[in-house]
């Protein structure tokens, strides 16, 4: 036995929920537990007539939440140094905005019999985008009575967020809506049901889901008003009657384990639980974030991370997705970017494409081979659409510079150099607006596994990039969580500060730009930058005669 | 026995030579024979350390010319119908500019000891780009000081054409410059071997290879002036006093099989033989071009051909490759288009990407049940550069409008759609400039194999497709040529109206438009000429935001 504490971060992805047993005082990741959701397809319900529409079933978050703890838990017991009896803290994120229609007990409507097969009783996961006729219908509604909720999330409301979700329900299953006493972030639900918040009215909601989701903001007092939601629909009224204009940030607990949940997980009583946030936001924290560090988790897309003091005040920032205090860390603004796929166009070209029946690591090697610019291609990374800065989902991927002889490794780097190209318009559009980026960290399984990106990524930001000595951030960054509501005293830690500082890192091997490549990249970048704004900005009256042809330069020089 | 009389076309290829025996009242393809060159790879002399290299054998050209006819005419015997004596007319058609550096013998600097292994002192075969510095010189002398001579072949002088490879000799290999005593085109050279024409100075040179590959003109005296080609090099000026400034057209006789030839090849004494031209321009009298109807030769690349009165006079086209003075047809100016890559980007897609190891066959399948639209996609067909109107070597291919489910099959029915809006971007020229396109005939393997290459062709054309007859144009037409300078008294024809009315046809089959697949093309058109020209005209400033927008509207609205 030592005196070594130990927080449980729980982490809702969209195909399993892991549970991290992580040491205190190092970070150390003494165990983990995965439980894949049973349900529909890898744990979602679809269906073949409506490409749209992604349902869960609450249930296998419960299931998931005792299965991936205990696993965990015995996980960790191979530790001589751990002891179940020093868990301190226990922090939870989640996929967002992935709402759910419950009752007045706070019971998912989907555990009444009556419901039992209907999917719109179901969660809504984050990417149904059963509701995009909606989503406009608000973003117009916005535009013309509430310019102002538009300004925060990058000029339109999406379909993948909480009203859409709701107003299409209201629209297409008005048994369900009516029959549903309020809707729950799975972000706030899961922290309500391990610390026994009965009713709905009790409930304490995070102001990550309520700000970036929500259109909440203290600037308006609270989520948006009355009379704006009764455009929409008067049954949002209603709803939005139930949601209180108090919200919480990760520092705050939403209150203790139950007795009875507990026993169930295998933990000592009275264990405070963080309020919740998404995966992207703890997941930044996992990584270390702090004022001045890009926090960039590359998956199937990516998510961009940055935070700045509050103290300063910051002026809106057009085409971020979201722009919200404290949805990140406590007293700063939390800044998301991201764009709408990265590893998803990698996978695209493999799996759809299939060129010449070449894996990611066969492209890859062949790809590595190539010098910056010797293809003489250049790609535009909106195979599903864009995200940040031009938030235009209609947009779509292209190539130019296509030859006779264009191999399908140039092309896989060329749609990894577009991808760094759409990452260098976020960074820049975050220090326009006088967001500083010190410092870059990646996290997720490409950064983890790909070398060649990260390069790719140093030479086009022209900044080193590091990576997260994590590869579970959103997970690490619960437990963290859960450290700082434990607090100090109870030998967790008193702030974020003292719990990044203490939990996370980043690894030994760091990418750096190499100086000739960059100088290559600079020109490339400003031609993407040139058939970016004339494909994806209104009003760009640009010449674009030279483009294919400096393209052809730039090819010969670097061939020599 | 008959009545009949018979022509012989020969028909010199990139890799064969083809000899096809014709009957000349009816156009019945009695025999062929084809011999491939045995020299170098696939006939061709290459260079691993210098791509541009392309060179051949002139004796393969020799040994082919026994070959193929003796093949084709004991082909022909199975009839009985035929009769070798009544053979009364060959003509000549070759690839070029493939000029053959000679001495004053007239015999090829190849077959001297000497040169036996120089590939200088070859024949530098028309795909050979060797000369592309000296090209660029040529153009650039000619902008300055006769831009007349350029008015005539789209503005820019070609590294595969006459002047460029001389000049790329005289620079790279003076030793075989100062050898030869003059350049022979190969669709003159052959005439002039059959015909025993022994000095150069006799040679009767045709204006289809000099006027479109030689700056040739009548215009200005014929062949360019000395001052002109002293200024890029006197050794220019030599050469250039050896070329006879009275040329042919291919209704003429170069003269009459010697009795050796005669007697080598198996024919009857003094068969006259018609003055050489290229394989697009007899394989569009093999089509059966006349005023009105556009040749389309659609093989790896396109020829696009047209003739108009000469009567009445002509503008210069911009952007068209030739405008040649009866490179044709007799008191007709030959008018010569094209597109760099057809078959090629096809080959490519499948060659070289690969997509999931699909062939033609499989991706055309899969391709021909999706509407026009559906895909979302648009592509540039510029993977070789722009022939029409461009004239631009530096212009690369492209697409836009990928998405993360774009499939290898609508890629391949995007890149043929993007060849047919190519198509009707020359097709379009001829019009601006007052040349109607009344009818189309399509010929070469890609029109005769592929059903929907056809009917995207009818509809983005807005025009019929109608397929050549014969699959062997450009041998028929030579043959053609044949019966032609025999005359009618011997029992061939008085002139090519005559000839092509009883030897060549089209196919009961026709590509007819469909107008509800026009429409939507006529909107993808649109869209395709404004990135046309944004890329490739200069001073072309257009707001394409909209572009990929509208491509996205489109493909909503095909998908229902």
């Amino acid at each position: 036995m030592s005196n070594s504490t130990f927080a449980i971060g729980l982490d809702y992805g969209t195909q399993s929920v892991r549970a991290l047993v992580v040491d205190v005082q190092t970070g150390e990741e003494m165990g983990t537990g995965v439980f894949s959701y049973p349900s529909g397809k890898n744990g979602t319900y679809v269906d073949p007539e409506n490409p749209n529409l992604a349902r869960q079933e609450p249930q296998d978050y419960v299931d998931g939440l005792v299965e991936s703890v205990q696993l965990a838990l015995a996980d960790a017991e191979e530790h001589d140094a751990f002891d179940a009896e020093a868990v301190i803290g226990l922090g939870i994120d989640t996929t967002g905005s992935t709402p759910i229609p419950v009752d007045e007990a706070g019971q998912p409507l989907a555990f009444d019999d009556r419901f039992a097969d209907n999917l719109d009783a179901k969660a809504w996961l984050w990417k149904d985008h059963t509701g995009h006729a909606e989503a406009e219908e608000i973003t117009e509604a916005a535009q013309e009575l509430r310019p102002e909720y538009l300004a925060k999330c990058g000029g339109t409301y999406s379909s993948e967020w909480y009203w859409s979700k709701l107003l299409h329900c209201k629209r297409t299953a008005p048994e369900v809506f009516d029959a549903a006493y309020t809707w729950v972030e799975l972000a706030d639900w899961i922290p309500a049901v391990v610390t026994g918040t009965d009713h709905p009215d009790d409930l304490q909601r995070g102001v990550c889901a309520a700000g970036h989701k929500a259109m909440y903001n203290e600037e308006w007092g609270g989520y948006p008003d009355e009379e704006f939601l009764a455009e929409l629909d008067e049954g949002l009224v209603d709803v939005r009657r139930t949601l209180d204009d108090e919200t919480y940030n990760t520092s705050e607990p939403a209150g203790t384990l139950t007795d009875d949940w507990a026993e169930r997980l295998g933990l000592p009583a009275d264990v405070p639980v963080a309020i919740g946030a998404f995966d992207a936001h703890l997941g930044a924290i996992g990584a270390g974030i702090e004022e001045g560090t890009l926090v960039k988790i590359i998956g199937t897309s990516t998510c961009d991370l940055m935070v700045a003091p509050m103290s300063e005040g910051l002026d809106d920032i057009p085409g971020l997705c979201g722009i919200v205090p404290e949805s990140i860390l406590p007293g700063y603004f939390g800044l998301e970017a991201g764009q709408s796929a990265v590893g998803d166009i990698f996978n695209w070209f493999v799996e759809v494409v299939q060129p010449d029946n070449l894996d990611h690591d066969a492209l890859t090697e062949r790809a590595s081979k190539l010098d910056p610019g010797e293809s003489g291609l250049l790609a535009l990374d909106w195979h599903n659409g864009n995200r940040t800065v031009l938030v235009d989902q209609r947009l779509t991927g292209g190539i130019l510079g296509l030859t006779l002889h264009s191999t399908p490794a140039e092309i896989y780097r060329a749609l990894v150099e577009a991808t760094a190209f759409g990452a260098r318009v976020i960074m820049e559009r975050f220090e326009e607006y006088g967001v500083t980026v010190d410092r870059i960290i990646n996290c997720g399984g490409i950064s983890e596994k790909n070398q060649m990106v990260m390069q790719i990524y140093a030479d086009v930001l022209g900044r080193p990039q590091h990576l997260s000595r994590s590869s579970q951030t959103p997970a690490l960054g619960s437990a963290i969580a859960g450290s700082v509501v434990a607090g100090a005293e109870a030998g967790g830690h008193a702030d974020f500060d003292a719990g990044t500082a203490a939990m996370t890192g980043t690894k030994d091997t760091v990418f750096e730009p190499i100086p000739e490549n960059r100088e290559v990249y600079d020109r490339l970048y400003k031609l993407y930058r040139r058939i970016h704004d004339a494909f994806g900005v209104e009003g760009t009256e640009d010449d674009l005669y030279d483009v294919m042809k400096t393209l052809f330069d730039i090819r010969e020089e670097v061939r020599g």
